[in-house]
């Protein structure tokens, strides 16, 4: 069930009987000669909506631009501040409780936003108990990111055998040639996987990674690929989010 | 083309030749009995996907939670403090100003998003100057409603008679019917037409149009209207964005 | 009743009978040649007084520097950015609502304000919502700009038939002129009335509009004009104020 | 010379000889029983047009609400947070120095600013190095505050012998007295010179204070001592303001 | 009793007989060629150290980098915006207030702080009011400056006759030497006392005070008077908080 | 080589041969019934002075408080808000800049830290591309936390063999122990290992872990294991410094 094909009775007779969303959120950034812009946007949505459609979760829009500081010297790379996405975060968080919603589920597409969902979500509880006190209602927030599961793993490694690396990968690239097939690049690359290696801030990165690839090999990937990730992925997180909506 | 679907390769090709971007915005509301919450960021990516494939320009991600500080005692409905918007709006800009891009062209889905919008434009302007002084690139933001222009008009008054409203409008429902027609939904209204009227807060909001529409009868929208409704749109906004880029 | 020219004790008494409150608006910005920089703001202030000797109603301070990141390259021109002219108007309006004030009625003297001013109404709403709950007060916010109503646009088409143009008008030059008699400026104007057109930032205008002026001929002020566009735009707000605190 | 009274040609005429300017700031908050609600902002602005008259310097717009959260308790009282008012004091200064101002000798009319006013003096400073490097201009700001100087401590000490007190003081109900004849209120006091002492927050100032008055003998003021103690201070503070632009 | 040193059972057993904490704060600048760049925060920590022991005040965390602008042209030197500190004193003294602690004494070391804590005590009152309304708590906040008392007055006289200066003073390095006697600095100065006189920002600082001094002869600075400076300040600020605590 | 026992001409001098600087962050917060509030802030402090005196590397000041707003339910516990941190962080990296540091080591000391300064790198990149652009400084911030190496993992392993846990550790409690023997406390615990788990806000929090402990068992902790934790400690990171400032 989506927020955004949804009436608002609909979401008060959802809200009945459960206290959860799904909320996707990705970041608008390059991703190496053969990926998309908005892999991690894309794959965060269809992956989220997946879950949704597997365990009945309602699921939120999705934030396409992310924390990406690090990516701007690359074309077409977006990216909020770390505080404007604090910001964002709360008001989201905040707006869906003021309905009832109690258990906030985000499904996460990119890296780079882990460290400031976290900060976040620790802004929104400092909020919460400022504003209402002991009468607070009992938020909770967690992130699941969509490549970190058991399932998603195996499968990564079985397609890839080592060449995944960790920025435009083969998989998420995948992910998205399954989704969009209309969609699909092709690019030469030298060499074939890129070297892995950490960075600074967003002149670092492309000294370092002057192709926007980290470790991968992303010429590897393909929408059959997409297709068995994107089941492993929905599988595995939707048993998280039952897990997490069966918490104490 | 689409930002999301492209590689930062083919962007870094797009600016040799165009400083212009369409950035779509929409909300996350009510949008009475029969209308998706989602309604206004549907209209609005929509559109500005077909002024895109229309024009050759670049589509931008949507934004798809707006100013709807007025809807929030409908369920569902999800806002950004307008201090929030603007700083979303700041970063969007900042970023892809820094790749080149001058002409930001917001079509916008929401009327609520109006005012918040157009003091983001100024504080961009201010930030761009006092960082850049007079070396500063010409930035310039405009935003159009897809429903305000003469072709869109025309229709709207044709197919619905004064029954169009101001809020969960039967052209709006009719576009978000064309888009996604599988997720048309029905319900009962009673009047057929909503009272029109101001509003304040969200209580007063709720208070005065309780079901959420205002002076609309969107019991009229039908998918084949959203389909004139969007050609209408697209070839209206199309030209605007030509004559908007052309602008000394 | 002014605020600043009453005690305390006469505000508490003041509030068993009303909740409302006259809040004048201006700006500080270039005129033109023989336009006020302060223009915006006397207007505002000056109509406001009279509106409130009119009707009773207390008159808060004149808030004298608006939005005018637009008017920033010519000289004395000031600005607040629109991010921190929404925690001004926040704080007012707070500061006012403690006392039990809960209608808020803005007279306008400077376009540039409109849009900063309608998203500050939201931001407003948005954290009495968020600090107060269901038990918020009731408050309700409204601008009007001094020039726009019937009464002051008849005025005007007769007075300058077609030459008013929007900034630095002959209109809003006369009402000061009639405000400060010993403040009349002359100034040679080529040409006579300058040519109207939009605007994007400050450089833009100043290359667009290079003597301040946008489409109007303020050469044709007369201070007896601003009598009579003073006592028009007194008559209509006055109409307006108390239809706005007569509202259910 | 009044900026508001200026136009732009006559601003830019003036910055060739000056960059000096006189920054009136009040506030906005009970004054004791026969006190004005704006006493702080009219002397400020009253004392910093003479000041101006004499000097030839250019005064600016008055910053009619202050720091006032203190006497939050009193109806009428209104009040920036100090982040505010540094934000506000931020894009005045900010604002001006754009057009080639330097001088910026701030006239402050309650002791409730000062802390707020040196802070964002600092805050002004970090701002222009950040911004402008070791090119930024050469800002100063500076405050006097109207009654801290020898001529109308004299003064004062002679027309109230020991009743002057610390808040609603006799000293500046007079000027306001002087500036607004028609504005003079009578009040019972009892007793007739109030309690001295310090205060915490707004209720802990109105538990201690309870008529608003700090020391103070009010009934004691005189329109003919408002224009003794105006001109004393604006020779003062003339003196103040050719030393201070002299400064190397 | 010092908050770093203590369990939060510890802690829970101190307020069951006290509200009140002491809270040191400090710089991190540059004192001239033999103070040490943590002057400001030693003293306030070592002399609050020992009010808590003399007392049996808690002592919390020293605030160890505070507002220092002006010294931003001397290395080592760092600072926090007024803002920042003003966003800093609000948390710390949240956080505290939320275990109920209601009397917040500063034992200040740096003169440029004063502006910003005072402000921000106006902050910490405006928001506890904003959240709490009138069950708000009675929170009341106060500044010592170490230095600025009979008995260090006396002291700092008799040890220096007019040689103590206003910043990077003997009084100020000799109690450092007494808290760190591993850290004794010796360096050439030329003249042995710095001339006095104000500054704006931190060039102007620099341009009027080179070595950093300010009207200080600290080459006269001893362990010995610092361990005699220590003990009267300790007696002194003790005497003070007890009488704060008593205050109704 | 401590900032705060150095002059500004020895941090000069320092700057010659070295742009790195470490970073001691903590936290203020409950530690369970035996360890001190401190804890965090005190083992940062102690391991970073031991890790600058191994290598030559200046340390600057200990952030006392960090981001702990799940311990608020615990007396005692201080909190920044993440973005108040986040200020905080942009201010400490940004004064250190304007002298020539470029290489920022932080040694942090509470795991509720980390999200929040990873976050906070960002915001500073973002921030020094912003304001210096192609010319900006070649900035690098890092954190190691302090038990989160080879040599600190084995020995805590040895000494408590699965009792570690993960709040309040025997590992921590050792390392204050040795720091400050005379504030070794004593305190009955039930059971001797506390139960594992995770947590979502501070009243969370405290459901689940009442006493304050996670997963650890700290009635072992004795201040012989925690000489032999800190020089685990610091010849490891002494070791990661040597490697980040080797780094290209
Ligand atoms: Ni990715
Ligand atoms: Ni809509
Ligand atoms: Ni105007
Ligand atoms: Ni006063
Ligand atoms: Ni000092
Ligand atoms: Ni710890």
């Amino acid at each position: 069930m989506q927020l955004h094909l949804s009436t608002w009775a609909e979401v008060e007779t959802y809200l009945k009987t459960s206290k959860g969303i799904i909320m996707p959120i990705g970041s608008t950034e390059q991703h190496g000669p053969n990926g998309l812009v908005g892999t991690d946007a894309i794959c965060a949505e269809f992956i989220a909506k997946g879950v949704g459609d597997a365990t009945g979760a309602l699921v939120g829009p999705t934030i396409p631009v992310g924390m990406a500081v690090h990516h701007m010297e690359f074309p077409g790379s977006m990216t909020l501040k770390p505080s404007t996405l604090i910001a964002v975060l709360r008001d989201y968080v905040g707006s869906l409780a003021e309905h009832g919603f109690q258990r906030f589920f985000f499904v996460n597409g990119h890296g780079g936003n882990i460290a400031t969902l976290r900060a976040a979500f620790y802004e929104i509880y400092a909020e919460n108990r400022a504003l209402r006190g002991r009468d607070a209602p009992d938020l909770r927030c967690t992130l699941v990111n969509w490549w970190e599961n058991g399932e998603v793993g195996r499968l990564s490694r079985e397609l890839y055998q080592g060449r995944e690396g960790s920025h435009a990968t083969p998989s998420e690239v995948s992910v998205t040639q399954y989704a969009y097939p209309d969609s699909i690049k092709s690019a030469a690359m030298e060499p074939e996987q890129a070297p892995a290696g950490g960075f600074y801030d967003a002149r670092d990165f492309r000294r370092r990674h002057p192709d926007g690839r980290i470790g991968s090999a992303p010429g590897l990937a393909r929408p059959e690929h997409g297709q068995r990730l994107y089941e492993a992925a929905v599988g595995a997180i939707s048993a998280q989010y039952r897990a997490y909506l069966a918490e104490q």
